[in-house]
């Protein structure tokens, strides 16, 4: 009996694609993390939590998102807490890049369909080297998180006293590096208490944006260190990062100067340090040194443009993606100039690849669309531009609120955790596996193995 | 000294692009209406007009859009209404198939260059037949408006009495035909009192309706009749135009049926009625017949998806066209089939279209978050859904407002005026005139000497 089981199980595996196992990985662990959450133990009142505000946390945590409908430093306890640090990590890191080492670990071989299976996860490009660099994947994350959490220890030690101080730099670490945005100051404070630290607003950036940029991108900053050698979607995700990150930087030293709401009372170092902050912030990771609600009106609608763009492609992050945006401009600059060929760092995109990005934004602004028209029907009272906010941040798995997460209803909730559920997984993804026809797919439109101007899209 | 003046004005000319000299000719009629709306006589209480006032409501008229800063019925005199109304027609027929007919009455010979011209103006697909086309353009134009304007006679001369009353209905006739959404009723109230007349209803909705289809696809229903006979583009103009209007129609049933603020007082068939204006309206023409700022939340974004999406290319209307949101969605379905080929009507939609679609979405995205973001920054006080509302009303050149225009700022003023500019021309007209190479986009991207797939585009 439990041998027929395990076969149809396997032949379950057998007829599904990577996609699909990929995407039931996914629900399946947030399916673990909903019961554990449930549990009296959980909560710090130790009662029992309701299913639809585990499921929301489970989700937030496993599309490493932030966004909380009870506040993380007091509602859950600390296993509570260490469930939803865990749920990061896995959801962080691509949960087949965990069961991958496990194989390793255990001696077993890998075969071709594992393989395939991994490379969708974490998104890389070729099949060759696949075991290295998921290896790579772990052992970075745990060094980059390590370092992170000792440095945090030396502001929140002094803080909070040894056993919590070491509890929520570990914590800290971990979330900020997988871009999950989560927080342990309580009242929904985030970091608004350390505005003006240097050492915290630096390693927390330093996380988040290594976090970020995506491990094929920092394996090449390590390994391959020239720009000109980089691969090209190293180059397209590098250059677009530095742009966001400047272009927010100044965008929000003018806008938000003077807003006595946010950083208007604070130093100079100090409105330097935030705007920096908040110019990372948006690019998936959901931390803030400031007020979100208390931004001005033009700030916060650059906010939800970068929620929306989001991440590169293969990193801890949502949205529809830098180099989908990259692609998209570059197509237009060719069809302006009249070229026939969108050409990049002498390389031509080709047409799929177009086609592709097209589909992600297409996809991405349906999606948002349908979901913004959703809340606004489930929560009648809230403002316009909190509901577009949330289900940005929601979409680009930011976690960047102002304010409408913990009010919201149930059905708003479920809109919410569908959101970051697509966002994580890509819109295309799920496109993919709803229309069925992968296969066909990958070897007509699939971005992978294209000698030419190969970038990662959604 | 004339003779040299004349001679370098076609100089000037003659090394102009089609294009270019559109977009002069617009500019120059806005001027000229300007002008004339700042004089005292304008005016109904006999003083001068403030240029800033005078220019958007000249930009309004030109291009169409209806937005207005001060009321159409109460502020401007007869003599500023008339003014009104010619820049209206001229501005919603065209001004070139205006030139065409000048120089066709006058006896002279058109060049191939006049043709281009014209053929830019009112975006056709060949340069045969295009005189014959104007034609119909003028004569087909000034029946329907004639026939729109004794009909409505039927209600405005009882009400207004004879002079008023048959004033009243050409302006009127004029202004729905050309989709510019004017209205003489006062204190901005649109046609909110004729919100059951069944009349006034069918007759208004059947101009919008006529206007914003493009006289290529009237031309086809009158000629070719048969669906299957038509060109691709009537066929996916009438296809997407019914699916909207069907659409908007059950949506704002639902959604107003019971709100107060909007139809909740009306009768049963005036609700049904106001949804199925609510439903035209918003495809460019800006009358209303309810409040739009009593509006749900949810009618207020389909609302403003509607204006994004605008018109059919070659009509009135503005938008990235029904057309371009076609072609990007079939682009779509045929990656997530997998398929190599976007394929309609048993048609290849072609590379080019593609990336013209692509382009002129992007970049109409690109303006309307500019202008949105503009708008923030010049009205600080304004709520964030007015402010979207207003700018993709103008973008879409359709007039409807949730009450903002009257309170802009300078600097709102002149943003809207530019909004409303580029969506009339169309963003990817403006785009090719600043990178000055259309020639080459026109031979290797534009869509229109295509055998495949020939759908206008933007
Ligand atoms: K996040
Ligand atoms: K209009």
């Amino acid at each position: 009996m439990v041998e027929k089981k395990r076969r149809s199980f396997k032949y379950f595996l057998g007829h599904r694609s990577p996609t699909e196992i990929l995407i039931c990985g996914f629900a399946l662990l947030i399916l673990c993390g909903t019961c554990l959450l449930m549990l009296p133990i959980s909560s710090r009142s130790g009662e029992g939590t309701a299913f639809i505000n585990a499921l929301f946390t489970a989700t937030s945590s496993v599309c490493v998102t932030g966004l909380v409908v009870v506040d993380t430093g007091t509602y859950w306890s600390v296993f509570g807490q260490t469930v939803m640090c865990v749920l990061v990590e896995i959801g962080g890191l691509g949960f087949m890049s965990f069961a991958t080492m496990f194989f390793v670990l255990a001696g077993k071989r890998i075969t071709i369909k594992d393989r395939i299976l991994i490379q969708s996860s974490v998104n890389m490009d070729s099949l060759s080297g696949i075991v290295k660099f998921v290896k790579y994947i772990f052992f970075s994350s745990i060094i980059i998180q390590t370092v992170g959490a000792l440095l945090l220890a030396l502001v929140f030690v002094p803080d909070f006293g040894l056993a919590t101080g070491i509890g929520y730099s570990v914590f800290h670490s971990v979330t900020s590096f997988c871009n999950a945005g989560f927080d342990l100051m309580g009242n929904f404070k985030s970091f608004t208490g350390y505005a003006d630290n240097y050492l915290l607003n630096i390693v927390i950036c330093s996380l988040i944006v290594l976090g970020g940029l995506g491990f094929a991108v920092t394996s090449d900053l390590i390994y391959v260190r020239k720009f000109k050698k980089m691969s090209m979607h190293s180059k397209v995700v590098l250059i677009s990062t530095g742009f966001l990150l400047v272009f927010g930087f100044i965008f929000f030293i003018i806008f938000e100067f003077n807003n006595p709401k946010t950083m208007g009372n604070l130093s100079l170092h100090g409105k330097f340090l935030a705007s920096f902050f908040q110019s990372v912030t948006p690019r998936t990771a959901g931390s803030n040194t400031i007020d979100i609600a208390g931004l001005t009106e033009p700030s916060i609608f650059l906010t939800i443009l970068l929620m929306f763009i989001g991440a590169s492609p293969g990193s801890t992050g949502g949205g529809v993606k830098t180099t989908t945006v990259a692609v998209l401009l570059m197509t237009v600059g060719s069809v302006l100039k009249g070229k026939k060929d969108v050409v990049v760092f002498k390389r031509t995109i080709l047409g799929p690849v177009i086609r592709r990005s097209l589909s992600v934004l297409v996809i991405a602004v349906g999606l948002v669309f349908f979901m913004i028209f959703v809340l606004l029907c489930t929560e009648p009272g809230a403002p316009f531009d909190a509901v577009v906010f949330e289900v940005m941040s929601a979409f680009g798995t930011v976690g960047l609120t102002m304010g409408l997460t913990p009010n919201l209803s149930g059905a708003g909730k479920i809109a919410i955790s569908l959101t970051m559920f697509i966002g994580r997984l890509g819109p295309l993804t799920i496109a993919y596996a709803i229309s069925r026809s992968e296969k066909h797919s990958r070897e007509n439109v699939g971005n992978i193995k294209l000698p030419e101007g190969n970038i990662m899209i959604g």
